[in-house]
């Protein structure tokens, strides 16, 4: 039977433009209490570091709370809904979430965050580096808090992956007694993210978790568009 | 640091009407080889085990595929959304899903499982039981699969919880710059259900996961009313 751990890496200090993300979590890694890292974890990186190593930094009016509101519809393909100060967007990415996922926390005061250009990308990159330092195969997950209708309370989800499944697909597996099942495409990726979130703390500065004892057939090339929906597929648009 | 494990219980057989999963979970746990329960452990119990032993099961007709769609509506107090056979319904629970959660995977052929009547009050007797018979205070989820508006793939969710949060509100702790944060409601009984999920796999029947490690500030009263967005306060409704 498989069973999950997942702990926060410790000892990250503050990620600034040009940093590798990658170079980050293998020397935070080589301290681990958990030990090092093996083939099939899977390293869930907050969007904010990579947006800073990336260097997703705009400058803001510090003193005007307001001021980020303009990037966020630049940062937007369409206004989804609009109440107050709240706004709900769709970004280039195809994700939809408040604030085309621009925000202020845990970046220096006078700056905004925006997302990655390319999630998939930066996880593949992170990847990458990882397998060549350390010769280990693991999946990546670049992970963001994103707020859902219906339900209260923010979870994460995943907004970039590589070398792990975002859905697998378990239609016409049989199930317990027997039977064809119907349609369960489980999203592990927003599953994974949301464990690492549980280690993570979000005021205590830990941007990235090692999920290890994922399933072994979950991990292979994958990519965002087995997440995004396409707007005919949905029903709520 | 916290770290977080999760596993799935093994040896559950077939649950019928009138079994308590309370009891269930305490013999499953006896010999599982991760050891008894202890005291802040996470038991994630699947909605089906539960509207099993609660007998919510109605005989459906077996040779018609869509016998199942006259309890959809019978069990909802809205649709929401219908296109061909699929329906998305609001509950009264107030739950937003599709089906109104019902459905036919790892049930008997000819009959439909319906939602708990209340889950939360599911989950508190299942809690009272393992309090009662080990003398540990768990944390109780019921589970249930939902998919979601904009994003492929299904995830696991809470629909009732005992003993542990529904939602943990960081507003106002400091992030890690030592800023005030913006509004961080964390739905963790949600993360936790998806924890659980990773460990329960659809196909496998096991419908019980313990999750060991979560932060023991989470651990209190709760209700679903944290989770379930009211009417007014939804932007898509």
């Amino acid at each position: 039977m498989n069973r999950l751990s997942a702990w926060g890496v410790e000892g990250i200090g503050e990620v600034i433009p040009g940093d590798q993300v990658g170079d980050i979590v293998v020397n935070a890694c080589r301290t681990e209490p958990n030990g090092p890292l093996q083939n099939n974890d899977v390293v869930v990186v907050t969007q904010k570091i990579v947006s800073k190593a990336e260097g997703r930094l705009v400058e803001i009016d510090p003193e005007d709370p307001l001021s980020h509101k303009q990037l966020v519809e630049e940062e937007a393909v369409r206004i989804v809904r609009r109440r107050g100060d709240l706004i709900i967007t769709e970004t280039k990415h195809g994700f939809i979430c408040a604030n085309s996922g621009i925000d202020l926390s845990n970046v220096k005061r006078g700056f905004a965050a925006l997302l990655p250009l390319d999630s998939d990308r930066s996880a593949r990159r992170i990847r990458d580096i990882i397998q060549a330092k350390l010769g280990v195969s693991v999946g990546v997950i670049v992970s963001d808090t994103f707020g859902r209708p219906w339900r209260k309370g923010l979870t994460d989800v995943a907004i970039g992956v590589a070398g792990i499944a975002a859905v697998v697909d378990l239609r016409g597996t049989p199930d317990a007694l027997g039977r064809t099942m119907q349609v369960t495409e489980v999203c592990i990726a927003d599953e994974l993210a949301s464990t690492a979130e549980l280690v993570m703390g979000k005021s205590s500065g830990v941007p990235v978790a090692i999920v290890r004892g994922a399933d072994p057939s979950w991990f292979r090339d994958a990519s965002m568009s087995e997440i995004v929906r396409p707007p005919q597929e949905d029903l709520f648009r």
